[in-house]
């Protein structure tokens, strides 16, 4: 594809070089990263440590963010360009056209165990070895690859993608448009026992798990059901790997939490809320909508709506900083005390 | 079934309103959360948060603590109730009166590969797809989900259900009443290398994995085996999802694991102990009795019987408390030394 | 065996008691931790809380360390011995020397699918319910144990074992000599999302995973694709279990990273690099050769090559320890701060 077309395609609207340079107009024949990318492939740059790549890379092509040094420098070297607010969307949009994803025909293979009573949308998927037990409702292009078990009364939406070897387990609710990798385990029994003299009493998990419209769940993660009710993923939230969500949590929209975050049981998260790596968050917190929790955060209590926190247990973004700097200073700050300590001691100052 | 009936098969002798108000004797159709319960359910109240959705909740009989307050205020809703001292266990009981768990019929799927050497107790259920290798032994009622791969010499005990997908290992021995959930791999190779000039020499893990009478293992949870000798679970001690279990662990009785939580190799844990989520435990820690341990702990020494400890490194409950809010007055801290260090330092104070 | 012969198979050039004792020469029949050994058997003792269990072990035959007073005594209890610098190392042999572990043997299974376009090596073992699809390459004496499923266009090299219900995902290669462990996930779409107005547009993945030869992955360990380029685990790097692995991450060679430690995006890590378990490393962070990164630490930057660092954020290891003792003197050190701020304040200094 020429440059030009495909400056066509993502955004007609984009300042690029074809105005001050008709002729460079290279064919564009793939994508990649800006410091592997070989002469016929585009490639971005938003900034950061990437903007000295432009003095190196050999793409032939570029996404640019607004920026005049940037697109100058870029024309003097020779490489298309085009400008936008966004670099890395339209690169997602680029890779897009670059690339079919592996999409297993429609059609179910011969090895597949399916109850009877299982209803199949038009143009479903089915791998190999799947296993799909009674009263289970798939939606239309529903695609699910091989060794994946779904337990009875499991309700899956259009165009819902389930990777090899997941399971979904009794009454869960899967909206259209989901994605669940492989390994993953949704609707599974909540941890729930009650200690009891001699051990523990196991409280039956008899609530559902849902995950509504445009939800993904990462590799290995699991979104656990709860006694009574439900757990609830909301509309287009994203979780990386090896993420657990505990029985009765009930997560908003829009939200995205990075791999080995987990939370414990009745935790509410708001819309648009961002989690880093490995946050915990305890029972029944509530985390306001907006709120941007940092990696390895342990949240005990409550945070407010657009909150940025970090740390264990967590505190605002900017004191955090200060505290692990003079946390360095700690055996400084002891000597001092115990110096001062004396001398106060001396002058009995109380 | 009616309120009255239920009070009698739940706890004949819980006080109940039933004496007050003979006539409040609602039919119980279900259970429900006291926030979400509607006409005809049963919901529990314990404490804390939930007591405020006495005023508001819509269930038609409650589970209350010893508490007249909490009893007058639900007659005068005209909600009937019982009281009990430990309401959370009683409505345990009642989910189990009204939710049947999904559990597939004895019998044994013709797409499950089992070795002719396999010994088979009474009325097990084998999912489609299982794959049992030689020498395997299942007591009697066992179930075995779809998908399940046992690898040889595996004993498992009666009554025991293996969930979708999960995997055991060779020479693991499960007792019985055991639940290992969907993707959770038991017995495994536990990570033994020994550093050496160009790279790691593997240790082979001979050892095996036992997992006592009612254990119950978490979705995607591991449980590695040791080089020699055993890791063993013990009686009843439950582990949630994604908890990792180092080889030659051992684990005492009734103790409980919050996701993510992980023990390095030869751990030794006694019984009744509590785990938070995302606890590490280091190598050869020993852990006693009843200790209890908060999430996010990182546990570098051992702890003793009884001791409840949090942090990184840990420090009993009540200094973490404490130093939590100090911590945040660090940046104060910091200041205040840095003006007295002066202030000493022009009287030459040592 | 005779213990003369086994020393003869271990290590000819160890010392060993033979040569004060020539009639100690005990049959040895398997091989046991120090503390669980009975007669017949082989132990070791490298050190550590371990020495003590020379008074009391049943082995009948030890390799020590080059320590004599560990010898004396050892031939006093009337244990034959052999010594050496690296005991841990002789044992790892000796285990191997009594220890099968199981392989299934060449053939594929009757119920594996695998497409006719795949291209098998000599000898493969490929298990029950196994699901191959197109444009797969194994090489020779490749072990896949049941129900893996192996997406498009994977490579696998010679001898490398896959573990039940592993999943490889399109693209990805694997070397020689590897082992992938039960329910890993290797090669999956990393967690790629463009925040816009309304949510969150997918970046479709379409890089690979590389694992280089002699590579290990732990079970449900998760090691994704990027978008564009590869993720690249370098030879002879272990991986332990549950740990993720993020799209466009460089590992070097024989690293070691112990269970449900997570590196985000675009993480360098040099060569011999050694992580403790839940060691969390934030995105495009670089770690040098030959760094110890202790347990639970959180990585925001940078960390040099050879350096030990701990905690969250990472200081030395030195640094660490004396931290950790003096935040349990915080609350002190805040009473002493407030009372000498009272005393400067009265004192009108600055």
């Amino acid at each position: 594809m020429r440059f030009s077309e495909l400056v066509q395609t993502l955004d007609p609207a984009a300042p690029n070089s074809l105005l001050s340079q008709p002729d460079l107009n290279p064919e564009v024949s793939g994508v990649a990263a800006v410091d592997a990318a070989v002469a016929g492939q585009l490639s971005y740059i938003e900034g950061g440590r990437f903007v000295a790549f432009l003095e190196t890379t050999q793409a032939s092509a570029l996404i640019l963010p607004m920026d005049e040094t940037l697109q100058s420098q870029a024309t003097t070297r020779g490489i298309a360009w085009m400008s936008t607010p966004n670099p890395r969307l339209l690169f997602a949009k680029a890779i897009a056209l670059f690339y079919q994803p592996f999409r297993p025909a429609p059609g179910i293979h011969p090895t597949a165990v399916i109850d009877p009573s299982v209803k199949l949308g038009d143009r479903v998927s089915i791998g190999a070895h799947v296993v799909i037990q009674p009263n289970v409702v798939l939606g239309d292009d529903v695609c699910i690859h091989p060794n994946v078990v779904i337990y009875p009364d499991v309700q899956v939406g259009d165009r819902t993608l389930l990777h090899a070897n997941c399971v979904i387990h009794e009454r869960t609710q899967i909206g259209a448009d989901c994605v669940i990798h492989s390994g993953a385990v949704i609707g599974s029994e909540g941890f729930g026992f009650v200690p009891v003299a001699v051990g523990w009493v196991k409280i039956e998990q008899s609530g559902r798990t849902v995950l509504e419209d445009g939800v993904e769940i990462g590799c290995n993660s699991t979104v656990d059901r709860p006694a009574v009710g439900e757990t609830r993923v909301g509309r287009n939230t994203k979780l990386d790997n090896l993420v657990h969500i505990g029985h009765g949590c009930q997560v908003g929209e829009g939200c995205a939490m990075a791999a080995q975050t987990g939370l414990a049981g009745a935790v509410e998260v708001g819309n648009r809320v961002i989690m880093g790596g490995q946050v915990g968050i305890a029972n029944q917190a509530k985390i306001g909508d907006g709120a941007q929790i940092g990696a390895q955060s342990g949240i005990a209590s409550d945070v407010a709506p657009g909150e940025a926190v970090i740390g264990t247990p967590a505190v605002p973004r900017r004191l955090f900083g200060k505290i692990a700097v003079i946390t360095q200073h700690l055996p400084e700050m002891y000597q001092v005390m115990r110096r001062v300590q004396k001398y106060l001691d001396g002058k009995m100052v109380q």
